[in-house]
């Protein structure tokens, strides 16, 4: 089996304040993609709303505010310079960031190539959270407040390196989101985040945060034969702790890679495509043993419903 | 939040040799059924074709002996001591064995309620392995020669104790298979498997077989909000191994019991329907989260085709 190196970083973030400004944002996201490139890689994945401290975690009223945490063109003046030093390095990167389009505002992310050119971009379809304050918790969670569900589908790109799939936070732990991919052949998939280690609509013991975080990328890795790079906004922005646990997860769905902190850090690992050919082959042959006749289900339903068993005759 | 307590036990079973014959295998049963009631347990899940040695890992040309591998009725005069057992403890229960339905051939299992009628039939639609011998291996897994694919779908059924839902073996490493009875509400999922430790067709490494088996099962529990009951038939039958691993896990996604060994052994956990309460409502609340518009290529491609991405415009 001829090996198919992809040379791929993670970049995680340490917190980003309300105060901190676009530049010094950018300025950390530069310094990360210097050090990633020295480690030899040739792609980073950055995570989700990585220019902004995670804003929908406050019921904000001031549209002026609100409007500041999005960006009205990509590249933007602020993130000018990363696009610049990607491409003097030739590396490409993953962003995720606050999109106004018109009327519309998206949780986007953007795969920009190694010669500069913007690829693909996605919109986040998985909007967790609510439209409106539940209760009296300081943090919220208020995504459906400040985003529309995205309406570019899960496309997969074929790069010169990979066939490249983009998903975003919530996104990942949903199965239809990989399997969507898986169909397009995905080899290598991208997801940026920011989970906050508390939840504001029950009591989850906090480990399990963690847990639940592993286990979908790892279980999305193997069922669709794909490396997984995800890249999570982490430690106490504003009094609010967002998890780490940034990772590169190989076909096999075992962690090869994992930030040890809560900062801004860079893990890096060279990801055989290859492996996952032979999962493709065998036990996720699609072809061969996937039976949609019996999978109508998922498409015509979008809650649950009632159990169709019958007793045998 | 009011608890629904469901006492679960699974019934791992150590290796069937050929030889064997279904009184004894009946007789081991019978003696873990007792084990389970002794323990408090009201169901318990027995392997898939859990009555015979796992026979596909021959290329078998007897055609006698083939059909001395399946059951033509069910409950058959060597499962009755079981069933009138089971009804006699109140107790219901899981269980895999080769199906003959006139000519055709089925890997099924049933789900048989404390009251000793057959509430439920699946029949097992992912096939894996081939149809004819694929090398020289002295094992083989050939299960698309002696089974068709399944034509009952994957339903779940309403009990008194909670929304129950089957599959076998292979099925639980297709987030399908879970998903569509997440759209039913299962609560508990059963299922009955023999995974050989090696693999035909390329040279996974064997500590894999164990990974892939808990990540499934995990991320399926904790992806549908549901518990599952998971036994497997493990240990050296007629020379080839199969892992252990039979489990109970949580809609956490966390394992709550799991055998120590690779022969007949029990375990049990009292398992809380009302856990999965909390995922449903919230982070997996499907009528409020899932977008089905996107996930149209599940049922419109059975294999993987070309990638959708285009460049933005």
């Amino acid at each position: 089996m001829t090996q198919r190196i992809v040379q791929l970083a993670v970049a995680q973030m340490g917190p980003v304040q309300r105060s901190d400004s676009r530049d010094s944002v950018v300025k950390r996201l530069i310094a990360m993609l210097h050090t990633a490139h020295a480690r030899g890689a040739r792609w980073v994945v950055f995570p989700e709303l990585a220019l902004t401290t995670f804003f929908p975690r406050w019921d904000l009223r001031d549209q002026a505010e609100i409007d500041s945490f999005y960006e009205t063109s990509m590249p933007s003046a602020a993130t000018e310079p990363l696009f610049t030093a990607a491409k003097q390095l030739g590396m490409g990167f993953y962003l995720g960031y606050g999109e106004i389009d018109g009327e519309r505002r998206f949780n986007t992310s953007i795969l920009v190539g190694p010669d500069g050119r913007i690829i693909g971009k996605y919109r986040k379809i998985h909007i967790p959270g609510d439209a409106v304050t539940q209760n009296s918790a300081p943090i919220q969670h208020l995504e459906k407040k400040y985003f529309a569900v995205g309406d570019l589908g899960f496309p997969v790109w074929q790069t010169d390196d990979a066939k490249i799939g983009m998903c975003i936070c919530n996104d990942r732990r949903w199965p239809e989101t990989w399997r969507v991919m898986g169909l397009q052949g995905i080899e290598l998939g991208m997801v940026g985040y920011n989970t906050p280690s508390g939840y504001v609509q029950w009591d989850e013991p906090i480990h399990l945060r963690m847990h639940h975080h592993l286990l979908s990328l790892q279980a999305a890795a193997y069922q669709n034969a794909c490396w997984i790079a995800a890249a999570g906004k982490s430690g106490v922005e504003e009094g609010a702790h967002m998890i780490g646990g940034s990772c590169i997860v190989a076909p096999t769905g075992e962690i090869m890679a994992k930030t040890l902190g809560e900062g801004d850090e860079v893990i890096s690992f060279d990801c055989d495509m290859a492996i996952g050919d032979n999962y493709r082959a065998n036990i996720f042959h699609f072809a061969r043993h996937r039976r949609p006749e019996h999978y109508g289900l998922l498409v015509e339903r979008t809650g649950a419903g009632d159990p169709l068993g019958k007793e045998p005759q």
